[in-house]
């Protein structure tokens, strides 16, 4: 027993809102912890209406690169941490040229050890074709082998297609080959 | 209880092959309400097979971009629309620069009062690669944003997967979280 | 009860890994049959490390092309054989311009009549954006038509995501609509 959720889904399928309600329903302290790297305009906007959006009830965070040290220093038993997203925390770590198996072995410990609850919202994206570019390619299987080790560590894993979510863990699959 | 129906799924993905069963073990009055433009002669001829494939008890209309009102004229108590699919609509829309979240709040308020049952089929796009260009990225999210909505007004909807289904709405989820 | 199974996932979805443990959970004799082509150092070093990471216990078989014929040949009572996968096989005979319709009925007949378990794994490309060439929309048409053949024919569809299964088939589907 982790504490930590895992909510996957594809692009405007509707898997932040879902992820806020679940945090909202725990009737625990919120916290938003804002991955996004403030690169343009566009970007500062966008985060001006989702920190209107969520209402005053939440205290955000913004964190970049070090996901793992801000969960730790934020964890409390009390609280509960949305993680938004762990696609833009991939993205800024090859950016920023980073180790990505060692980031992702350490954000893997750490959630599995924290001290409260955490919510990561992560994006599918290798449900289309093979990307022709070597980076796309490099990027895709990065984030599908980030969402299995999080679907691993994590108690509950929820897909999220149009708004509704279906349970991917604990699993209602039953081996019935053998 | 709205009486409507989303059925979503991949290309290929044998969602409109399901929505036409639903619609057949409905055992109402069947009218196919085709969205697809017919631009070139490849699209006109697919017209003509999927016609034939669906056989004489369908009644055909087609629809580019005023769905609503072609929706609130057909349906009735006895029959059952199949709108195939949003997806095109959606293209046509963006094609004669209509105001999308206007013509959505639209087909979202007629799905809603609709007298008798109508199916929906629409495109899952949002699980592949970041497209590169902003208009890829804006009509994946307008995508995104129409499949939410519809699913919201809808009392059913599924996803399809090769041909077969999983059912979103209602939801079997149960939160255990808190 | 044709003894044949099917596992579909994105690009690093973990499918092969369930579909191992599938194989592994059956107590059966164990055999692999790859579709890989050898077609540079990188492939050949990929091979050479799932190889490595399968364990001993398993039996390595390369087909590029004649599938079918392979699985006839190997299939028995006391063993279970797991493709890997129908995407890089259809890839194969796209490269070697055979027919596909006729491919694709050839590998339908032979998974439900084989005598022995076999475990098909294979790649869901459908849910992004459409693909701007032509090529890339045949290849993922030719591929959806092909899972959507295999599912039907396949006692047992697992849809893996984050190395999570959702079952499809057997369906937990109720048709609540009429």
């Amino acid at each position: 027993m982790s504490g930590a959720s895992l909510v996957l889904g594809g692009a405007r399928s509707g898997k932040s809102a879902f992820a806020e309600k679940l945090a909202r329903d725990s009737g625990l302290r919120k916290i938003y912890l804002a991955t996004s790297p403030r690169i343009d305009t566009e970007t500062e906007e966008r985060i001006a209406l989702h920190l209107q959006t969520r209402g005053r009830d939440w205290q955000t965070v913004e964190e970049q690169l070090d996901l793992s040290s801000a969960l730790e220093d934020m964890a409390a038993a009390d609280s509960i941490i949305l993680v938004d997203c762990l696609t833009l925390w991939l993205n800024n770590l090859v950016f920023h040229e980073r180790d990505l198996p060692a980031e992702i072995d350490c954000l893997y410990a750490t959630a599995g050890a924290l001290q409260g609850r955490v919510i990561f919202v992560s994006n599918e994206i290798g449900m289309g074709l093979v990307p022709a570019d070597a980076l796309s390619r490099s990027f895709r299987d990065a984030q599908g082998r980030l969402n299995q080790r999080m679907a691993e560590v994590c108690d509950k894993v929820i897909f999220v297609a149009a708004g509704l979510p279906l349970q991917l863990k604990p699993s209602s699959y039953m081996d019935q080959l053998s």
